[in-house]
């Protein structure tokens, strides 16, 4: 509900609507109103999509009036002489007379960074309650999208059992590693190069552009010791290194890396991006960090390479610390999908004999994050009903 | 081949070294000589993935000794006192020791920024040529990375012919709309809504994070006059727009819009990203244009949302001119991609009556561009036998 003693006035030239509430003034241009209008004029009644370009909207276009009633606010504009309503709660909702975001490296709300106390916490979906796509599906995402990971417990243990945990929120990406991939480990002990080699935690394929946003990993068989899965939170990471040293963030986030795998005859996947990317507001949206794969680095300047080069190895040494990682067990029917453009994800070493399996697939966060929003949309819907 | 006269030196610590040829001086700093060492325990001598990380590499590395000899460079480490040999010519590609790019807006190598006098060289391939793999899809995939489009023609006019040309070049991108959209269109005068309604040049799906990068548009029935398809180079809009005015460039590069797509029960799609992409360093990467899906801008401070609408207009009307779009037209068994990231498409009006029934896909740019250059590395490797 609107405030009832919310009031509106206009700027002499009607460029400009300011509304007060509480003593509060929130201003909105003329222009801006007009090409948010809601309408069936200018947005589809069905889907929502806006029927008008900007071209259609005159570029002289100012307020001649305004009035609020009952939680509404009535808008006339000129030249059109057109004139519309706005919930004034939607209208708060979009404001945008508010002070800008400082700084770099910060998160968009609804994520949390996180260091080795989310163990006691990991978030675990049970893949039976999960399927049936109600609450225990909507509080499941939230996690995943809040912490970038989630676990899921009680799975088909079958061969492309993984496609049935796409399914609840997006679609498979498809690459020149196939739908799936296999992760089968022989654990032997005269062959020490199936054994326990530390992966230092990293993120997928970041030599593809666009990186695929979302993995999933998929544990079919585990008979052997150790080999539990760790994640990092490179969001965590990244800010951490910011608080230790502004330059080294910067130098990450200001150069592009690059990275390649041309590991196979007819694949030469090359990319030019930075290990540390940040929205054009300074937003923290996405981690690239994978020794394997990084290519020679060619666009730092030669008297900032030095740099480059320590923040890259302090970054490491953050990402490695055990302060900053989560870990835990797959068994059989278990698995792990991550948000592979913020989570790094490793595996610890083996020992003793046995077998272990696990596949994974690729799939992105934007279904992910449709298919939580759109949940969380309905459920509004019905308590209002 | 190498310049039999380079000579190298060593700085007095160890750690920079000094390449020098028809005297010209190239510096590469110690660490990042040996992190991109190609000895076969720093490189898996199958597939190039490095095998060490940083921290493996001693923070104090630098060179004690250094020597060239037939076109290469051996170079020994301390602490490790390891010694690695480089080719002299890969090091002159991957120089860093070069003025850093000015500017905003630039290009990357090997892409060209066009107008409509594109419309006299559209590039296209025949479907039964680009089938065998060779020059011919070399060419076309060349001349689709250079200008971000490329017309087909010849292909099998059948229900799902599309994915014949995804297969070519990499994989379809499963979405909510399906693996393939039909976009159908009866044609009759009594029924203005599905008549020449002009749809405004556009990107597709920028509420998409990671929006598809690569579009494949396939005609499969077209008896109808009118209904040419229309391209223009979203780079080529973006340049002339920063020639204009900086501050207009500067606006949309700088601030997120936001996208979305919520016209479906389950579906709940959103982003917040610039209309103008840029990487750190300038290089101009993306764009994204949409008025029907474009929802509240509220991540403009309010002063400047006044240039942001003046700016969003006049890329708008740059994107409208003429003198920007190329036009052709399909008959069935022909069709288009584009990079979904730089080109907007558009749909001419239709007269007359008849059908027209075109099937989209989506897939994605590394894809493409891995494929391009194995051609060119297997044809340069048969070259060279």
């Amino acid at each position: 509900m609107s405030d009832p003693r919310t009031d509106v006035s206009i700027a002499p030239l009607g460029q400009v609507l300011t509304l007060t509430s509480n003593g509060l003034n929130t201003r909105f241009h003329a222009i801006w109103l007009r090409d948010n209008a809601w309408d069936d004029e200018t947005r589809a009644p069905g889907n929502g999509q806006r029927l008008v370009a900007l071209r259609d909207i005159p570029a002289d276009t100012t307020i001649s009036a305004a009035s609020v009633e009952g939680g509404r606010l009535s808008v006339t504009f000129t030249p059109e002489n057109k004139t519309v309503e706005y919930d004034i709660n939607w209208l708060i909702a979009n404001a945008y007379d508010r002070p800008a975001p400082q700084g770099r490296g910060w998160l968009n709300s609804g994520v949390e960074a996180w260091r080795s106390d989310l163990m006691s916490a990991i978030p675990v979906g049970n893949f039976e309650e999960l399927s049936k796509r109600g609450d225990a599906l909507k509080d499941w995402l939230a996690l995943v999208t809040k912490y970038g990971f989630g676990k899921f417990v009680n799975g088909p243990v079958e061969n492309g059992a993984l496609f049935k945990i796409v399914d609840l929120f997006g679609f498979v990406r498809d690459t020149n590693y196939g739908k799936l991939f296999d992760v089968r480990t022989e654990v032997n002990p005269t062959n020490l190069a199936f054994t326990g080699l530390g992966l230092q935690a990293h993120t997928d394929n970041p030599y593809r552009d666009p990186v695929p946003s979302v993995q999933v990993l998929y544990c079919l068989e585990s008979s052997a010791a150790g080999g539990e899965n760790m994640v990092v939170d490179g969001f965590a990471a990244a800010q951490r290194l910011r608080a230790e040293s502004e330059e080294y963030f910067n130098v990450l986030a200001d150069h592009c890396a690059r990275f390649e795998y041309a590991g196979e005859d007819d694949v030469c996947l090359t990319s030019r991006r930075p290990m540390i990317d940040l929205a054009p507001d300074g937003e923290l949206i996405g981690i690239r960090f994978n020794n394997r794969s990084l290519a020679a680095v060619t666009d730092v300047p030669f008297d900032k390479m030095d740099t480059y080069y320590a923040a890259y190895r302090r970054f490491g040494e953050i990402i490695d610390d055990e302060a900053m990682e989560v870990t835990f067990r797959l068994d059989p029917g278990e698995g792990f999908v991550v948000d592979n453009t913020r989570v790094l994800h490793a595996r610890k070493g083996y020992s003793g004999e046995g077998t272990r399996w696990l596949q994974g697939c690729y799939s992105d966060k934007d279904g992910l994050r449709s298919t939580y929003d759109a949940i969380v949309r309905a459920t509004r819907k019905e308590a209002a009903e």
